[in-house]
């Protein structure tokens, strides 16, 4: 075990974060990259555009962490409160840095093609004693201060421009201050099993680990990612271990392991098609296009998926898809009959190896006794048959959207390993 | 103003908080119901399944705040770290309680239909100085305590049970407890100006306003919300005169403004086809289906949407939109009179009043010189005629998607202002 564990915290600042106008994706994000690097974050903590506030979790989280990232308060709209505070919590004065105003120039020249206004040129303006780190992507420019043994540092609340300095600046410099441990991660991707089942399927795996490797559940809708994590000194020893042990879960969890790498679902049936240079298309009623979008979401995605129609009413499905009117007329929208003739007809219409067709009833309204809110039929066309699964989901309709395309890649994925049928 | 301000700390617990593999989604949820009904989220800290650290976070934001909510820690196979630790922390003994574990026993029979295991029974075990919240969607029950005149609730991290049991118990018992303040807010969504920009707009505005009511910017891809808030003792005062001003402000962005309401992009789209009784399709390629997606993802859409061409192969643009061979040929793909195609075929084949149609290069392949990864044409039809734009976008793939997805409910918006043409 590595004992000079190296803490940071994340302070993110903005009212909008503490009353829930924005979520707060740039931790995540932060706490990824940190944690690749062997680093923990131990605490993070949002405070308000408050003067105090922001000083006291500067207070506190210096005593609790070597590392501390700020996030937000420096937008040209901000209420000129986390410079100033920067300025008098490090010390010096606020001066208009030249590289910072250049670039603040460039941003516009660049980008905006509009004139430079007073608040704009404000945010080259930073504390005499910080190091400036100049964003590529926006016109607030990142601060980095020392002081007693400890790093901070001030970025702006932007997602792409946090990042953007992050990856040029902070995340290469720190290997350079810290002794850091050799962290080694591993995750796979189940479908279609319970967090607890999965649990008790592996408690004796589980109950064996060596105390530096950690197994973790992530669950997800439908879907649950298990993820060992070893810790220690020697990156080959830790990685051999992690390695021998992944392999060793792998083998108990292989009836519902979906892809043994830390993907989405979409990208993992997205792999395999390319892999068998195979085509998909989607005929979607309940989900709306959703499916197609997380396809489509993937860079690449069109080397295996040639399009969808999204059938949100009847007689579109008839139409577009060629679903007999009959069909529709004896069996409704959402039935098994129907579902059928849309993945037929849309693989047809789209020139695809495989098809996928949804139709169901999301909610709030729409279910009926027979056919409660929640019910789902789902079709996966292949070369040699379509078949077809009904699901009764029990959320509210962006849940029961969001679990519906789980189901449908995963249908689709079995579909595939079957080879066809 | 009222000076009984009500302080409420957020601790969320969960090694996957901090190693970025969940996004906090519940902590926006809570401090929205929370900033509803007067009481001030001053910090939000995320902690891992850490004892001390948890333990730590108790003593620190029992200091800050008056109310302190904790989520996470409590499913199947968290590291049974929490409820003993709010045992110790709080006093008393962890024992078995009946109604919890009936309500384990309620929810297995209801959704899972698989049989019970120890870790599922041991859920319903609680320390036995607090009272019980029974989860109406899973087996882990919410926990309320009280010390020093501080109140302390811990629930379920997974988004829906934790939002059950606010719902359910805490944000009702609230107001029954504190003595609050009125709050108002009053939103409304601009597109299509920055950030800098609309606050040079409305500077006057802005610096003429009362110390009692604030305004907040909430950038987002395209948009900008505007937000009035005003805080104090008298409901009828601060309501009166939050309307006033916002009445003024909505005369001062109204060339930018798209509802005066705080709802989506495509909440507003839907509220004025509703009103019009008109109808919508789109033909996307390079969105993929986001446009639909986002359409449907409102419960009712299927008043106004009747469905969606996701066209991503040049030969679906042809066979299904109708777009000529010759076009494509000539123009390309993402082209001025490809769009055009696409969004009259569309129009056509899905019998609506309206349509989109959106053709571009989203990244990060697939770019050339003349048409860089970003250049995205928009089509809008109406009644009688359909009209084009092109937009640049320099984002990365999820961006640009998501801008142009704005751009093109703005585009719809704006043709449907001018009462077709």
């Amino acid at each position: 075990m590595n004992n000079n564990k190296v803490n940071a915290s994340i302070i993110t600042i903005g009212d909008e974060l503490l009353i829930g106008q924005t979520i707060d994706t740039n931790s995540a994000w932060m706490g990824q990259q940190l944690n690749k690097l062997g680093i923990w974050v131990k605490r993070r903590v949002a405070v308000g555009d408050v003067y105090d506030d922001i000083w006291k979790a500067l207070d506190e989280e210096s005593q609790h962490s070597d590392l501390i990232l700020l996030t937000g308060g420096l937008g040209p709209t901000a209420d000129d409160i986390t410079k100033p505070l920067l300025c008098k919590y490090f010390g010096g004065q606020l001066v208009t840095n030249a590289d910072a105003l250049e670039n603040v120039k460039l941003i516009f020249s660049k980008y905006l093609n509009r004139p430079l206004l007073q608040v704009n040129i404000n945010q080259a303006e930073v504390p005499s004693v910080c190091t400036v780190l100049l964003n590529k992507q926006g016109t607030a420019p990142g601060m980095w201060f020392e002081r007693n043994g400890k790093y901070f540092v001030s970025l702006p609340g932007v997602p792409n421009e946090m990042k953007g300095l992050m990856i040029d600046y902070v995340l290469p410099k720190l290997p350079t201050l810290f002794t850091l441990p050799a962290v080694v991660h591993r995750t796979l991707l189940t479908a279609g099993i319970g967090e607890s089942f999965l649990a008790e399927k592996i408690k004796d795996f589980e109950s064996a680990l060596p105390t530096y490797i950690k197994l973790a559940y992530l669950p997800n809708y439908g879907m649950v990612r298990l993820r060992l994590t070893g810790i220690g000194d020697s990156l080959y020893e830790v990685t051999t271990e992690v390695e021998k042990l992944f392999a060793e879960l792998q083998v108990q969890v292989q009836d519902v392991m979906v892809i043994n790498d830390d993907v989405t679902m979409q990208e993992a049936i997205g792999k395999m098609l390319l892999q068998k240079q195979k085509t998909v298309s989607t005929a979607e009623s309940c989900t709306g296009g959703y499916v197609a979008h997380l396809i489509t979401s993937i860079a690449g995605s069109s080397a295996y998926f040639n399009g969808s129609v999204v059938s949100y009413l009847n007689e579109v499905k008839a139409a577009m898809l060629g679903v007999k009117e009959e069909t529709l007329q004896r069996f409704g929208a959402v039935s098994e009959a129907t579902v059928l003739e849309m993945a037929s007809g849309v693989k047809a219409a789209m020139k695809t190896d495989y098809s996928i067709a949804i139709s169901g009833i999301m909610g709030p309204d729409g279910g009926t006794d027979d056919k409660p809110v929640g019910t789902v039929w789902i079709a996966v066309a292949g070369n040699s048959g379509v078949a077809a699964k009904k699901f009764n989901f029990s959320f509210d309709r962006k849940r029961n959207i969001e679990l519906t395309a789980t189901y449908a890649f995963n249908f689709l994925r079995e579909v595939m390993l079957q080879n066809d049928y």
